[in-house]
């Protein structure tokens, strides 16, 4: 950990100018704020309903009714806020910049006297909050509250979000501080980081304290998550089927303690976000080192290929919580092995998540999709063969959003005099150096090349540094400076340019081959098979391109990988074929489960496309880890 | 079907004595009664508590308390009751009658004064008596009830149980023909059969007509089971969700047009058992036409190589209902092909629910084990590594020893002046062949050898047919009668012989040779695998075995497969032997989830136990389909 920590960048610095990248960001503002605005309003058809804005309307006093979803409903408006902040900070645009201001009226309006808000709560169960902190998600909901008024007040320098939200806030931190709650600590973690954010847009101590309150209780005996429901006041708000394991939030152990990623992966990330934050707050060395456990534990032990956590789920949600706790650690220690895994949950997982015309997506995001199981098979419910246009329980739709818009703070950070580059991505970076403004136009052909070129423009007298992420998979780097090649020192996967910057142009080639990657046996269900990875994408199988039963493919991966971009493929891509074997199909058609004569194959070409752009097509198969000829 | 049936044989007119089946039948009455009777007063150390026995006393105001166990949890004891009966009818044992006589007596005690007997809703919901049959279990449970009851009546000749039942039985049949009950219908079948069953005992015709209704009423519209929930009366006994889905209980459709197996199997093989009494009853065409329909997309498309029925589950119970609808339709259709799959389900699934020392059970039989994903996964709690002491719902457990002690009804049925011979199985068979008293006394070595032997001892003037069954797997099959070859006639898979009995020798030898079975590929979990059959009997690995790890073991299928009985080997079985390759360990243990470079893989020896006895020496991983070389 550094004494010193990096900064995201502003976002009205950066604009992103990527050509893989904005086939998602380019929707922010004209396809999925729109669209999310209306869902939101319960006005997309064929979609489940929202009820969102209509619980804000009953708890103001506005609308009579009751309140509909799930007790968490209230984010989506939140998070919605917090895309929108971000949108703003790239470009004015009156007319949404008023809904905005009408929906932070509106939450201004269900806000109780004391500073409470949660709409479910103010409706359903008035003067019973904080009667289940293991479900109730008040706290959690607070958290995004908090972090969409502070974005929107540093994109707009409109206090009214930030206002409301510091009386929430407040009234937190007395509640959080009395005999009932002194062991109190939210079932689902996100207050914790917020109140983090609170505290460096504020400055106000107490904030930063009771996140450290939060954090340190947590695990702790009594186990208040434990205990509460055994309590007269108790409301129970799940049917609570009294089975609650407190790995399940993250609270078996003092968070010190904690060795392994236990629980529900959303809930874990968003502590670890909030523990690190506090780490380099208080420069706390053991608070740190459990972090690094953790983060060791999760790569190497809880996240799939794709960067996608949680077993058996991969919600997209989790990969975002992964990004973000990632790049706190990058900020924190200026590692780029933390980028690495970053990139990678946002590649692949986070990108899943969501259609090329941004209308819909997926909640879980599994490796592996044979529709005919899903759509059967109750007990999958979850697993969708195709992304949906809503979900009752919509956390990940506004939280892509909310991510895509604000991608600039994962493309760069910056420090004293020092521009550090984490994703080679094409963006064009304002930033000052001893005072100087210096504008980083970067291009980029990734992740189809590996080809970035970067063209300063400076105020004399920038003498500084330029970091730029050299990552794991680049091979056989070479960077030029105005055309000659330089060898640069290379620290934590950062390559690092100390110049004074005028006008120079820097350029980092490097292959990036499509390969495979072979699983470790002992992990029983990938045993035998292979991936396809190029760079930071992983690829997949799919029905559209390999016709029906991808189970029956075999790699020959002796036989190598060729590369195609295609322009008219996934708004382009490269495509990736193999060569490979097949079960003869004709033979089984209709016929009984087993024989006696073995399974015959024949060659095939077998195609693959990235993970990220899977599902566009047409409903069918998917796979990422395929059989090979043993 | 024809006109006539086949009859199961009166079990005192047969005596198991084979070397296979005795490892499990001879503990019936040994170690699984009086083991199941402790389970039952809840004396099992370290064993989930049955509460059944005091579910009664408490119903007969003999002792103060509450109900407590499943709502069904009176089964357990009727299934105890009904595997006495079948015991004492191989062995007097006045000891064991005793505590028989002492529960039926405490049953009566239980019963409500017009004949309602269950403990669950006189303890918990008096006067609420059918008033949730979807999940109430009233009737199923009074379906077990009733089979007891005749059971025991059949062999010890006393009639308290089967009037106690009667009045039961009658109460049923009057309150269902009551204008609010006219379409009712019970959510878990079982009531049906057992009035068959009763009608058979008694003569009495409304059982029959009541069995017939239910059978028919089942998936009419308006449908009882989806409409009962909205009623004023309606008891919501399982915290309904509100999401019943008709086909869960076979209730989709009327069942004449019912063509594929739906829903919870062991309703569902309940259900086709009723259907296959009445269809002969009433020499009903459609009813058995649909019975054939569902029993051939259960083979097909439903079963696992094991004879396991139900997804995700391959419940012990839904087994021996599959083996009970199997009997059934041989007995009215005189077609081996039944037998054939009925062994299946017996030798393997059923076998493989209880432990050999008959004191550990299996609720659910995978075909496939890896012990650390079923005990860390919650989600699959219902799925266990080891065979458990009991279980909370304790379903499995005594269906199986009621299976076990009348195993003589599946060995043979008797016919007019015929024997009919399903499994080769050792056994001293007394039948009636136009009035005279004939004995078969079967030796044989399966399911390890192909051979057996049949000495005929018969009075005078026995003439008529021994039908034995030929097996779809016996290769090269060879009769001989008193040493000389034959070639009898074959019908439906039953060889028949017509002679004069008098003191002949008839033997059967054929090839019964391991060999590998091919999954079609369409079945996605098992595309490229294959599995070790031998006979009836489907082998597995085992971690005992093959140490850890057998997902990293590839078949070489073209080497063949080698048989080595072994005394030693649980309690004397045939172990295979297969060559193959597995990955080499050494490079992965505790490394990372992927690696560029080709997983290594080495000789090896694989060696296949049969499943039926699989998790009998200690814990570990468990796999029926296993990987080839391609």
């Amino acid at each position: 950990m550094e004494k010193k920590k990096l900064h995201t960048i502003e976002l009205n610095n950066i604009r992103v100018k990527d050509e893989f990248w904005n086939k998602y960001v380019s929707l922010v503002t004209k396809e999925i704020i729109p669209y999310q605005w209306k869902a939101l309003h319960d006005q997309v058809e064929d979609a489940e309903p929202s009820h969102c804005i209509t619980n804000f309307e009953v708890a103001a006093g506005l609308k009579e009714g009751t309140f509909e979803g799930f007790v968490f409903q209230d984010t989506d408006l939140a998070k919605w806020l917090e895309a929108v902040a971000y949108s703003l900070s790239y470009e004015k645009n009156e007319e949404l910049e008023k809904m905005a201001d009408g929906a932070i009226e509106l939450i201004g309006r269900a806000q109780e006297e004391n500073g409470y808000l949660d709409t479910y709560f103010t409706i359903l169960e008035p003067g019973k909050q904080f009667c289940n902190l293991k479900e109730g998600h008040e706290l959690y909901t607070a958290g995004h509250m908090i972090e969409a008024a502070v974005a929107y007040y540093k994109v707009t320098g409109k206090d009214a979000y930030l206002n409301i939200m510091r009386k929430t806030a407040d009234l937190i931190c007395e509640v959080f501080h009395t005999e009932k709650y002194k062991n109190a600590v939210p079932g689902h973690e996100e207050i914790e980081l917020a109140l983090v954010k609170l505290y460096e847009v504020t400055g106000e101590e107490k904030y930063l304290n009771m996140a450290k309150d939060f954090v340190e209780r947590r695990g702790t005996e009594p186990n208040y998550l434990v205990e509460e429901s055994s309590q007269e006041w108790y409301v129970d708000v799940w049917h609570d089927p009294g089975m609650y394991q407190p790995a399940y939030g993250q609270a078996h152990l003092p968070v010190r303690e904690q060795t392994t990623a236990e629980g529900h992966a959303v809930r874990a990330v968003y502590l670890y976000c909030a523990m690190a934050d506090l780490a380099f707050a208080y420069q706390d060395k053991s608070l740190f080192d459990a972090c690094e456990r953790l983060y060791q534990n999760i790569v190497e032990k809880r996240m799939y290929i794709t960067g996608g956590i949680g077993s058996n789920y991969a919600e997209s949600c989790a990969s975002i919580g992964l990004a973000l706790f990632c790049r706190r650690m990058a900020q924190i220690t200026r590692d780029a092995k933390y980028i690495e895994t970053m990139e990678r949950a946002l590649m692949n997982t986070v990108l899943a998540g969501i259609a090329m015309d941004g209308k819909s997506f997926f909640y879980v995001n599994p490796l592996e999709v044979w529709p005919d199981a899903c759509m059967e098979k109750t007990s999958m419910e979850h697993v969708k063969p195709v992304r949906q246009k809503w979900f009752g329980c919509a956390c990940c739709p506004p939280n892509i959003a909310r991510t895509l818009a604000s991608l600039g703070e994962y493309i760069c950070f910056t420090g004293e005099d020092s521009l550090w580059i984490n994703l080679l991505a094409g963006a064009d970076i304002q930033t000052s150096i001893r005072g100087k403004n210096v504008t980083f136009h970067m291009e980029s052909k990734m992740p189809w090349e590996g080809a970035v070129k970067i063209r300063v423009s400076a105020e004399e007298g920038a003498e500084g540094n330029l970091c730029i992420r050299l990552p794991e998979y680049a091979v056989n780097p070479v960077f030029t400076i105005d055309g000659k090649n330089v060898v640069p020192r290379v620290e934590k996967g950062y390559a690092l340019f100390h110049e004074t910057w005028q006008n120079q142009v820097i350029t980092l080639t490097f292959a990036i081959k499509a390969h495979f990657v072979y699983a470790n046996p002992n992990v029983r269900a990938d045993a035998g098979k292979a991936a396809v990875v190029k760079g930071p994408l992983v690829y997949c199988l799919e029905e559209a391109d390999n016709g029906k039963n991808l189970s029956g493919i075999f790699l020959d991966t002796a036989a190598g990988l060729k590369e195609n971009y295609r322009k008219d493929l996934l708004k382009g891509a490269a495509e990736i074929t193999a060569r490979g074997k097949r079960v003869v199909k004709k033979d089984w058609d209709g016929e009984s489960l087993y024989r006696l004569t073995p399974v015959e194959l024949e060659e095939t070409e077998v195609k693959f496309v990235p993970y990220c752009h899977w599902g566009n097509r047409k409903t069918g198969e998917m796979a990422v880890w395929v059989k090979t000829l043993m």
